[in-house]
């Protein structure tokens, strides 16, 4: 394996201007005696992934603009390439797992995107499918977080934290594939560098906090990382080109229970009156034992949750 | 009765300039296939109301500010009332009826006001209790709606409307006293006359709606109102300041059914990831129904909710 070039502070000013015209600055919300939230689940779709998605769909050359696009995805990222592939203009097909939610298979439909349902146990990964039958069906693969161009929209969202709370101590971030972490750990180190980037997982899915402790790259599988209600951090093991990022720049990787996930989106509904994923809440589940929540955001990154779900972490907290 | 002078254009702008440090812009929220959704429930105290409370106390003569203020409220304007208080370094006491939830009593003990829950079948309506109280305590009483100090700081919002919307035809506006439906049709009136500016009650709370087709205004009583579900939509009558502005502004005044008002906040929840309470969300059932969504605004007025009643219309979209 090669090793390839880390994301540069000048790709991601070139993505902001790229994608301004497609996607608006998220809000930060202020909350009483907790973090300050960075709500990248008031987008459209209702995750931070429109980022990524407009930035590599208007970098596409005219030919693969042509051909359409595949996108393998628990969830969001299929979402939000479906909304960026019909705001642009491209076809899209989407790989999603039989484990996704319907909630995120509808908001991928609604914009017009095929859907493709593979089942993990017989067909691997939807990264694996779609590496496998995309270059056939003449699809290019938007990576869902593997890549410089979907780091590089992810970057925004840090610059846009450095701006509105410039005195922040310490972002809290969801850890998945690690696409979100390395383009908001390359724009905060690049402007206040002074600030800690903490990743956040779940108990039931620390391969990145296991690798960042052993310094290298750790995979569970999909039958252990299936167990956490955060359905977008299943990923088994962080990206190749992810990982040299959240190794040389972000300064801890911590992990979150099951109770705490389910605790952050009821406070979250409660305090800051918006919708959290599990997915999207376990960077608050870890902002809340922080004993400086004044000068701590924590990363919002989703909101798509099954009704059914949600109302049962509404009245209990926590899903036995 | 003498008659009292309408709202100005320019008090609504004198009042933004006076609340500007204490209140920031709340987001306008896109949707697909819905209404533009003005997010008031993303304030602090997750109400519109500290727009007209900064602005009253704001403007308290230094022996008002020395005295201290009293809030009659069935809970948003409370909690308003207390945090700008507690911001300002002002005493507040808070009125509240036994039917307000335990939710928002919470939230105006946590800014350190005090707390008096009255039971309105034995001690009149929390606004009489005020009245009647306030003068011998030596506190200001901060009417919830019928006072032109009010009306210009809910007018703020209108003026945010108008900027970020400036091509929209209709904005609806859940209505209960009349503060703010009274402000924002001042504001729209006066910048982008062409809209539409409707109001919306629960059929169940229908006082205004009724007044508003006798051409004269109409009160319910407790007993009747507490049935609904809006629980700040409560209020008997409109006030006698804000009837006229009603009477000589506002289009029409329409009304949606507790199963409307229920889905309309699990729509709100799933299509706009924010959490509306009932009160907030009667906008949004009537802005459903237009055929026009793109170019509606719906104001969510706030968002504090208890969980269980939540909950439950998460997954039932509507209490039997």
């Amino acid at each position: 394996m090669t090793s390839q070039p880390l994301l540069q502070f000048a790709d991601i000013l070139a993505a902001r201007d790229r994608i301004a015209p497609w996607v608006t600055r998220s809000p930060m919300l202020r909350t009483q005696g907790g973090p300050i939230l960075k709500a990248e689940n008031l987008h459209p779709c209702g995750a931070f992934k429109i980022r990524g998605a407009f930035n590599w769909l208007l970098s596409l050359t005219e030919a693969q603009r042509a051909g359409g696009v595949i996108a393998p995805s628990s969830g969001n990222h299929a979402q939000a390439v479906a909304y960026a592939a019909h705001c642009l203009g491209v076809k899209a097909l989407a790989v999603m797992p039989t484990s996704s939610p319907e909630a995120k298979r509808a908001g991928v439909r609604r914009w017009g995107a095929e859907v493709r349902i593979i089942d993990p146990a017989i067909d691997g990964s939807a990264m694996a499918w779609a590496s496998r039958h995309g270059p056939e069906l003449g699809l290019t693969l938007i990576h869902p977080y593997d890549a410089l161009e979907i780091m590089a929209g992810t970057g925004t969202l840090g610059l846009e934290i450095v701006e509105d709370a410039p005195d922040l101590a310490t972002v809290y971030v969801p850890v998945s594939g690690g696409g979100l972490i390395s383009g908001i750990a390359t724009a905060m180190k690049a402007r206040l560098p002074r600030a800690r980037v903490v990743g956040v997982e779940p108990e039931l899915a620390n391969d990145v906090a296991l690798g960042f402790r052993a310094g290298e790259r750790r995979a569970l599988s999909y039958q252990e990382t299936v167990r956490t209600m955060a359905d977008g951090l299943r990923v088994e093991q962080a990206g190749l080109q992810t990982w040299p990022h959240i190794l040389a720049l972000v300064d801890d990787v911590v992990t979150v229970t099951e109770e705490e996930i389910g605790a952050a989106v009821a406070w979250v509904a409660r305090e800051g009156r918006v919708v959290a994923e599990p997915s999207g809440a376990v960077s608050v589940a870890a902002a809340l034992r922080d004993n400086e929540p004044r000068r701590t955001v924590a990363v919002i990154s989703g909101g798509n949750v099954d009704p059914a779900l949600y109302a049962e972490l509404m009245t209990k907290g926590v899903v036995a």
